[in-house]
């Protein structure tokens, strides 16, 4: 049980974990500070937070839990902003999509502070940013990647184990450069070709009349278009390089599939769409068990 | 009401069809036909046929309703092996995904019948192919596109809508090559997108571990890879020009972010995300209101 959580960015990620951590009775108090004060006002007036602070350092104060849930490029100016409330009790956690620049930019902001730091990636979302769509039950079920460093306190890496995991979260750990490789593969590509794919519709001439044809397959596929655009400018830019490693491998394989297109090598073709169908048939997205991480660990 | 509907193809959209016409009380008999004898008997089984056919012949005979719902590369064989049975009298559809090619592999096999099909393309599907997927709901809801000729008689297209409209679809209609256009670009390449991303995470060294760690937006993004793949097969070699000409659009659009990516131009990345972001919000799919093309005609 926690005294007071400050939560720095009232967003979807940042409301959702308050309202997660209230409803869970792991914390008395809830201080919020958002960049905007009408989003911290917001943020107050539905109950997602108890109290709106003016300062991201005010939203420190006081509290022993801080979640910083702001676009990953404004990581290093707000751990500046606080470092000097972030106590040896404090346990401090973010939850970008990336983790070698969080990590990077806290152990330059934070200095000797940086123990306390346990850098968090719940692999949770949706595609309608904003406090308004803050959900309680946005991280149940979902998995949780922790990404603590040698200096990381062993203390703080249990305390951020234990409040995902009362959360109803899979809490894994993997280094950050791991994390950054394999979310560029499943997360950060997907969103960059589903950005390019619905321009591509929406700017022809007869795109218009085309979206208003497309059916449930086209609005799944570019649900993750729809995304919060600071958020993904700042991840597609923090892991550029894993990123477009990526995309040159997916690169690859459409050039693959359209020569045998181009071709008309229907038993070729059958073969590489089988191999995704059948892949895909069997994989399915990873809950926690009675057996999760974190569970084994205790 | 039809007296007896003749199903060849009793996979997900030939069953469900059936399950929808019987549901709504549309006919009173249906006789199915597929290439395979035990999905054959699989579908008599689970009562979404009545009368299994030993052929495709067999299953029109009688028939003053026939389905065809075959991979559309198999239209012109089947179309073939039924055309001495299709009387004037009989409505005649398809459900392909492609409408160019199978207009002229009527307009082949169908000879002076050809006036009595109407080539049809509902937008509803999932990713599970195969009859013990069949769903009377599959179609409730979604848009059907027919594609009439000059040939086709007014007499079927207006049967084809009545049809379609009573299983709670929303009816438009347009020429064969403005579909494909269309389709190419909100349908077949999404779904070649799909197959090239998951077969290029998937076959990486590390593929396997990556796909354990994907969340909620991977799942959506990759559901129409798990697509039946003789029925996508089909449709990329049929639509080959349009599919490969929207590829190269989305290419270029893929290009244009990952340049920006490359120089680090945060302010350009927003830009091109943010009218994704924008325009996938305001999009909806479209779905019948009171005022359908269909009830708009009557």
């Amino acid at each position: 049980m926690f005294n007071q959580l400050g939560v720095i960015g009232c967003g979807l990620m940042g409301g959702s974990f308050a309202l997660a951590m209230k409803k869970a009775g792991l914390v008395r108090r809830v201080v919020g500070y958002s960049k905007s004060p009408s989003t911290t006002e917001t943020a107050r007036r539905m109950g997602v937070i108890d109290i709106a602070a003016e300062s991201a350092l005010l939203a420190v104060s006081g509290s022993d839990i801080v979640l910083v849930a702001v676009p990953v490029a404004a990581t290093e100016s707000t751990f500046k902003a606080i470092r000097h409330l972030v106590r040896n009790d404090v346990l401090l956690m973010d939850v970008g999509s990336t983790k070698s620049d969080v990590v990077d930019a806290a152990r330059r902001a934070l200095g000797k502070q940086f123990g306390s730091f346990v850098p968090a990636h719940p692999i949770a979302g949706k595609e309608s940013a904003g406090v308004q769509h803050a959900d309680a039950a946005l991280y149940q079920g979902r998995q949780v990647i922790l990404t603590p460093l040698e200096q990381t306190r062993a203390e703080m890496v249990q305390k951020a184990t234990d409040v995902w995991s009362a959360l109803g979260c899979q809490v894994l750990k993997m280094a950050p450069h791991h994390h950054d490789e394999a979310f560029a593969a499943v997360s950060h590509l997907p969103h960059l070709l589903a950005f390019a794919f619905f321009n591509a519709v929406a700017r022809q001439p007869s795109g218009r009349d085309f979206l208003s044809l497309a059916g449930p397959g086209f609005r799944d596929f570019t649900r993750i278009a729809a995304s919060d655009p600071a958020v993904w400018r700042d991840v597609l830019l923090a892991n550029k390089s894993e990123v477009l490693a990526q995309s040159q491998r997916f690169k690859e394989a459409l050039d693959e599939l359209e020569a045998l297109i181009k071709r008309g090598d229907g038993a070729a073709l059958d073969a590489l769409i089988r191999q995704a169908a059948e892949g895909r048939s069997q994989w399915s997205l990873s809950t926690p068990t009675g057996s999760s991480t974190s569970a084994k660990n205790k």
